[in-house]
């Protein structure tokens, strides 16, 4: 991410609020998760219904009974303390929820009430901090004098998500005097919030941590759900834990300053929700691409909320990834052989991911098991979303399978994927598949 | 510890045995647990009482009823396929047991029942490598030969304890390919244990580990209740996780290998037991030190047995330790000073340990909350195990302060401190004490 400044500015446009309290709390849709050898999932028939009782914000109405959700009534949205959209990660005494909104980090008191302790790191990158470090710190302390807020501000880049820049963390940490009863405050990208994240997991063996994330791919995918950490030289995200944070709070208005480029990064974990599970989202995304690449608030506010309903459900009901969460990887396989293999950085996340769901895609299809109708709509929209759907070329058929052969997903020497299997919306994560399919996946899309 | 092997060698000589299954469960006995400002506790009352039904085994009845326990019978055991004493820490699904006897390394079916997966990675280090790790993978792969054994060997030493030294674990699971099914095993002391749960912990986000300990710190203490973690430069232990292993097998043949200086550091731990919270234990130790000195096997396998005992009891009662558990820290906040303020691995952490309850009770005797017997008796024991009682003459004042300052149980800014109040056997965890008491005591014991 470059510490670029977009032209676009809506500044409290993209609102959406709902009565206080309207948590959707998610419950458990199937308990029967089986290991390998195969696991299918379907996607799921949950219900949006948000309904404002206040007539001064937007009002947006998404039910998933139909086709595509409706935004039918939208009226002025200009407070910013209105209340937010709640989502809520069911993880019983771990539960926590994720505030969507515009003009979040105006409104002290929700942060401040997830703080515990007096102490306050702030974790951030050298793009963000000129942005909104300012902004969080006054959000922390408004009217709370006695807490102490410190920051440690990292460089900016996959390429830094390494041991020796989360040390940095801990020796700011240390040196500040942190004790257990902090919280550390992950303000950035995906990141930032993995680092922040492992690192508020291993300080004094555990502190308390708060996710706000400022692009589109943290905000739809990676700070919520508790997976932390960093990468190692041979692979990505190998070094880390399961950690969750105490709220994640989603402001909107911190997309007005994300680089197209980032924006469509996280687009393609947007995309990776419909393809896996939740068909209605994926035909609504076909029909609202070019409002979501034009910003258009309403449309993102959606596919915040709908994305992050998609991860909390899947993360309340499989927390330690034993088969159902596994699927959020769609694509992550390949893609990670694409970013470890490049060098951390080159190309951004979900840019690899998005590649690498071309070519899920398409081993599916060469297994015979999605037709061909579907492989064209998931390259159609990638492509529409700006997003690459082929790998570099510098990317040899080697390189590929040496990176795979550590990917997390391997079992007793066996790499399991995610493949979608069946109509749109659903996939199964598996080691069961006939090798030839995979050989003749990378031989169609590497030169070498 | 040097690569040095002790004259002496009772192989198969300690021994203890009890029937099959007769696992000590520990059940919830505070569960009223309160945090600041002062928490105190109370000697357990607890029974021990171990019969073997196979009079090829030693006998060992041991009542904490009695003021001392008895071992009055001995019969002969020569076996290598005892059953194992066993206790049980005790944490719901996360239960696990603790293994206490001669030879257990020689019963390959006792590991491998708690082995997970096809693979393992042994942690050991360049002392205890030559000692003991090819037996290790013999009863790790024999009758098992589907099992895939990795290790790597860490330098040897306190010093090594740090975030380096913990990536080459990382390097070698990654570069071994090893997968999420697989098992971390440590083989060594205290270090080595700490370090391999870190790696454990947070390889890809958690793996199966178990501890194999060889020193008499890490068999009466460190092995057991899931913490782990690496030094930074500024404070001990200041980053890592609370993370459970699937179990602890403590052959007490190991120590036959174990230099003097080592032992008597274990015994600081076994010693810290006895003043914390039982009264019968310390007498024990009182009427028994030169037993354990001369490496007596019927009195080592007690006090290992004593000592997991009521570790077990208290990471049962307060795994994250809210409160109870902090008292297991008698003298360590004092320890840890030392250790950092000299250079790790200039005193074991057991001499460091001493010198720090030394300290500890002379406060909580500033302070009046114990008589001056008490004191005249943790200085005397300490001296017998040959520990030193002072600490460096370069400790200053200003070195404890410093390093107390970033200790893990400082809250809000206070430090909280384990001291001895009341008769043997009780202590408080307490934040609420005279400040001139604790500058009393560094007076006393530093020179400037």
């Amino acid at each position: 991410m470059a510490a670029s400044s977009s032209s676009f500015c809506h500044k409290n446009a993209l609102s959406l609020s709902t009565p206080s309290n309207n948590h959707t709390k998610l419950t458990s849709r199937d308990s029967s998760l089986r290991f390998p050898p195969s696991i299918s999932f379907n996607a799921p028939r949950f219900r949006v219904s948000l309904l404002s009782k206040s007539n001064r914000n937007l009002i947006l109405k998404a039910s998933a009974t139909s086709a595509a959700p409706a935004m039918d009534q939208i009226t002025s949205s200009s407070s910013s303390s209105e209340v937010p959209t709640s989502v809520e990660v069911d993880l019983g005494n771990r539960s926590y929820p994720i505030y969507i909104g515009s003009g979040l980090l105006d409104q002290p008191q929700l942060l401040q009430k997830h703080v515990h302790g007096k102490q306050v790191l702030i974790v951030t990158n050298t793009t963000i901090a000129p942005l909104y470090l300012e902004k969080t710190i006054w959000a922390l302390t408004d009217g709370n004098p006695n807490i102490k807020v410190e920051s440690v501000i990292l460089p900016d880049g996959e390429q830094f998500k390494n041991m020796e820049t989360l040390m940095k963390v801990f020796d700011k940490a240390i040196e500040s005097r942190l004790d257990r009863r902090c919280t550390f405050v992950a303000l950035g990208g995906g990141v930032i919030g993995d680092m922040c994240g492992y690192a508020a997991a291993s300080y004094l063996r555990g502190v308390n941590f708060i996710q706000i994330p400022t692009t589109v791919m943290a905000q739809v995918d990676s700070s919520v759900g508790g997976k932390t950490g960093i990468n190692h030289r041979l692979g990505k995200n190998l070094i880390g834990a399961f950690y969750q944070p105490q709220c994640v709070l989603i402001d909107t208005d911190t997309l007005n300053t994300l680089p197209d480029r980032e924006l469509a990064s996280g687009l393609a974990e947007v995309i990776k929700y419909g393809l896996i599970r939740d068909a209605e989202f994926f035909e609504w995304q076909e029909k609202n691409m070019e409002a979501l690449l034009a910003r258009d608030p309403i449309a993102f506010a959606y596919a915040i909320k709908r994305s992050c309903e998609n991860k909390a459900e899947v993360v309340s009901l499989d927390e330690k990834e034993s088969g159902l969460r596994a699927t959020l990887n769609l694509g992550h396989t390949f893609g990670h052989a694409i970013e470890t293999g490049l060098g951390y950085g080159q190309w951004l996340h979900g840019e690899a991911v998005a590649a690498g769901t071309v070519m899920a895609v398409d081993m599916s299809y060469r297994l015979g098991w999605i037709d061909d109708s579907l492989v064209q709509r998931a390259n159609k929209i990638l492509k529409l979303a700006n997003l690459p759907t082929t790998p570099p070329e510098t990317m040899t058929i080697d390189m590929f399978k040496s990176v795979m052969a550590v990917d997390k997903k391997v079992a007793d020497g066996l790499l399991r994927l995610i493949l979608l299997k069946g109509p749109l919306g659903n996939c199964v994560f598996t080691g069961e598949y006939d090798r030839q399919a995979l050989e003749d996946t990378l031989r169609a899309f590497c030169k070498s």
